[in-house]
């Protein structure tokens, strides 16, 4: 392995109003860094990076990629070989291509997700100290993308040995030797992505840390003051598994946003994942909360190279119970 | 009205396992001033008195009383004036009957509550700035009772204009000069005592005040790990009505206590109720989540000035949706 | 006594820049009820009422008044019967003579301050849970008045047996009978009035409730990015007396804000006022910070009912100590 | 360079009491992993490992070493080449010889502080959701070491050029090419080593995390009312540089601490250093606040590989300013 990913970067999601979304998500705290007609670019308060979530005008909501950072150009180029080797459809979208960032290769994955990759984004202003400036959740930093796909086996077994992730926690189901869910990282967090078997692939939600619980809590009051009290549809709560106090989030067009805080370092190379037990009550929700039924069911809609939705499949792992998936 | 009555003052309440209450009422951060072998008697943080709950060795769980602190001794002779003239049973409790409080008078109110009238209290240590023995939720004091009772309106006649409590918010409904709900307050917050509209007299919950939100955060955190996940009923979430951070915990025999967080000052005479639609969606959670069945359906038995079960019968109001209190 | 002193109310404030003040102030979270080109009228989060700080365009920074809420309109014909018994300097200030406020005693009273009683006020809309509003401190609502005065024992004496107030907690010096500082109640908290043995009569600061302690310190962030930093003037800190969280100010004439969270119940007519030794180092701060010369030193000019400037004069108790006031 | 620095791993500190800093790192929440007569190994909330901080029981106050964690066994025989080639003292310290930790490789390096790599240490229960055993500041994990040196940049050289540690923010004069100070890291936070131009070479602070800012609060309160009041030196502040919400402690031995909650990413290979300006008044307090003299003045003395007290001498830049280090 010559390439070096290094953390989640960015995501690309089709919004179906523009005007709905700009004030969703400006009310969370995301600090407006462009914008036209058709596209609007956010970055969170700890940027230096152009952008961490870039919202697209288009028919349908869906996920038009997801994205890493690596290390540097030549990991691009790198990656690539690897994906051609491994017969996955890629593509390049040359620098200048898309407002803000450089050269990035795109790639449909194993499990049929449509990954990117990066090392070049335009820097700006760092909003972390204009603390003024600071509103609704105070966004600090994109942390993760959750993905829900039929096969954890095979994701689990493609990020760990090809593409160099680690593992932090997962979910094993007694008297079995397949993973139900897994939290794999690059940087030294509990993760930059995480797979759950369940219908997919599908983009269950993107996560962002918030500096501190009160955050949260504060997030909620503005947010319920602000009109988006349907928007809100699971938490504020704390989940065993990764530690994270949390709080999940339906944007106007239903994509799931997780605000947390929590996390703990995971980066000595002799750290050892934690696996929880399925039916541990602790795990999902360590205060001993349920969840809603969407927030098991529901998640984004992805498309392919082409623009095209990429049909799901059922799970591998028959459905145990309805608390299935973190 | 010659009387003046103080604000919220104690609970009695019959448990069936002491050890199992005692470490239950610890885990939340309550002192305990004194006990023995039937009996245990805990304060909050803030108080100089001996204390604000008396747990007492039971065949049921039940209430014993609920306890309202008055102005004066001489408060107490006038209320029972008052409440024999209005052919009510009651009941002194000579001092040194019970432990740490002086004289009480008790009295089977209009709605078939058991509750009780005190003025002395024997003073113990304020732990208030021993903040090295704090933990738990650091419970600060004894906020306010909620009562469900089945004639709401009866009960606000009586705690108002024979009780001189003041009205801070309530539940109305639409088309109807009924009153579904009621926040009543004698000390200048919200309230000392809530009616609502369900099947009782019984005792929905006793609420005790934390000094921040992160002492309602942190007690998730501790009961969940003190082995009392399933101790958390519903929350944390905000109320709409009144304004409460809140969190409803049930204790081992069942009874329900909200700790919370918020209130505001309702002191000012020209302080005018807040009126809430039963309809309104913000009313019982801000922030939009459901509350569980239990929470509308259970409720802690009364016991009468003999001892005996005070029975129970259903609403004046039919009931028009699932989440009908709060 | 048959009037009834309610709370501190609002006060009455020369600023030299009226710009400059409203940005500050609305740097704090205060909400702009009233203005034209030589007033503001501000008032906090919970407040139903115009106003609780009103800004006056002066031609140098002083206080003209401060106010207490009474309990109704006779309360104030009673008080003006004391203050002319007792030879006080009294005036009227009928109501429409000043904004959003009915009738009210204006009186120079025994320290010399300049003091008003007032019961109505107009009301407005309470902006409690319009969160989304809310900034910098989130400023709850007015709290108390601290006033430096040379003769701490007459002042003492008589809002204890004049006036009625309770105290919650006062400064002793060993050996001596003299109070160094107290701490006065009617609203059953720690205080509405404190009285330090300092020059004057000047007022030292004006307190103001948060709803938490993480309100502070993202005050303290706010303010500073906002460019404020000079403004910080001592805090955050704990002080032992009272058990505030504190955090002082000085606003853009010098005025002395303080906001703080903390606070307890005091209401009980047989709670006992807290005796702290002048040299006990916990008393002002708690975590054993040293404050700045200037909160010893500084304090706001008082007008009197004519509009002049109150003459000061000197302790009556010798400085002991530069820790001398809290 | 072939090997890999982590991560700051733990301090051995040389204690003369040391029932005494088992009562003080105890009430900051440190987990005892193992003791005997002469030595006490503490661990924080989060680890597995271990500990982070040896306390040694010895003639006087002193720093036996700071330790670096590493990835590998291979990447101590790498530093130990790279350090007999530059000519530096150093010393193997065999596994067995300590308690908890494998082989370590101890060095005297270029600025004369005695540092050691490590890769293996033993692993224990990981404390992080064992909440109800957390207590005072919960102090989560060890984060950096901060030293006073005479020739910031010759540290900064070495530790870039030969180290591999990269710079988040540092400190410049204006008119200079000099560093006065520089914020070094591995892992992908603010720092894991800071150096500033002082009297040295002498270990200023050891920085813990906290979980959120409450813990920070909270853990002030809990010093104050344990007997610690003067063991707190400095804060709650904010820097401006580092972003660091800050409280700095004395332990009993005068080896300063840091808690803190805040830093941000900095693992993005296009991360540009923060500089801030000498003279700029919010690097050091973000909220304004001077710094207590001892805080400029005072640090631990260093121990050399023979156990011999590290001389120091005088800063290679004249003190501009009181205000001189962060």
């Amino acid at each position: 392995m010559d390439f070096n990913v290094m953390r989640t970067g960015r995501a690309v999601l089709h919004v179906t109003d523009l005007e709905a979304s700009r004030a969703f998500y400006d009310a969370l705290g995301f600090i407006e860094t462009a914008s036209d007609d058709e596209n609007i670019y956010f970055r969170a308060i700890e940027d230096f990076a152009h952008h961490c979530l870039h919202l697209k005008l288009g028919d349908i909501p869906a996920v038009e990629t997801i994205s890493y950072k690596v290390g540097s150009e030549e990991c691009l180029d790198e990656l690539h070989t690897l994906f051609v080797d491994h017969d996955r459809n890629v593509k390049w979208m040359e620098k200048g291509t898309q407002v803000g960032i450089g050269r990035t290769l795109r790639v449909e994955e194993v499990s049929g997700m449509t990954i990117e990759f990066y090392f070049e984004m335009e820097h700006v202003e760092r909003m972390m100290q204009k603390f003024h400036l600071h509103k609704g959740a105070k966004v600090q930093r994109i942390d993760h993308f959750n993905c829900a796909v039929p096969d954890v086996d095979k994701a689990y077994d493609y990020y760990i040995h090809e593409l160099g992730f680690k593992c932090s926690e997962f979910t094993s189901i007694k008297g079995s030797e397949h993973i139900w869910a897994a939290w794999l990282h690059r940087k030294p967090g509990v993760h930059d992505v995480a797979f759950m078997n369940a219908v997919g692939p599908r983009l269950h939600h993107i996560g962002f840390w918030l500096k501190d619980p009160m955050s949260l809590i504060d997030c909620c009051d503005y947010l319920a003051a602000a009109g988006y009290r349907d928007s809100i549809e699971r938490g504020p709560g704390r989940h065993g598994l990764s530690n994270a106090f949390f709080l999940y989030l339906r944007d106007p067009d239903g994509h799931r946003i997780e605000l947390y805080n929590g996390d703990y370092y995971t980066g000595d190379f002799d750290n050892q994942p934690i696996e929880w037990d399925l039916d541990d009550p602790a795990r999902q929700t360590f205060w001993g909360h349920e969840a809603p039924d969407s927030w098991f069911n529901e998640a984004s809609t992805l498309l392919d190279l082409n623009g095209n939705v990429v049909p799901v499949s059922e799970p591998k792992l028959a459905k145990i119970k309805p608390n299935t998936i973190i």
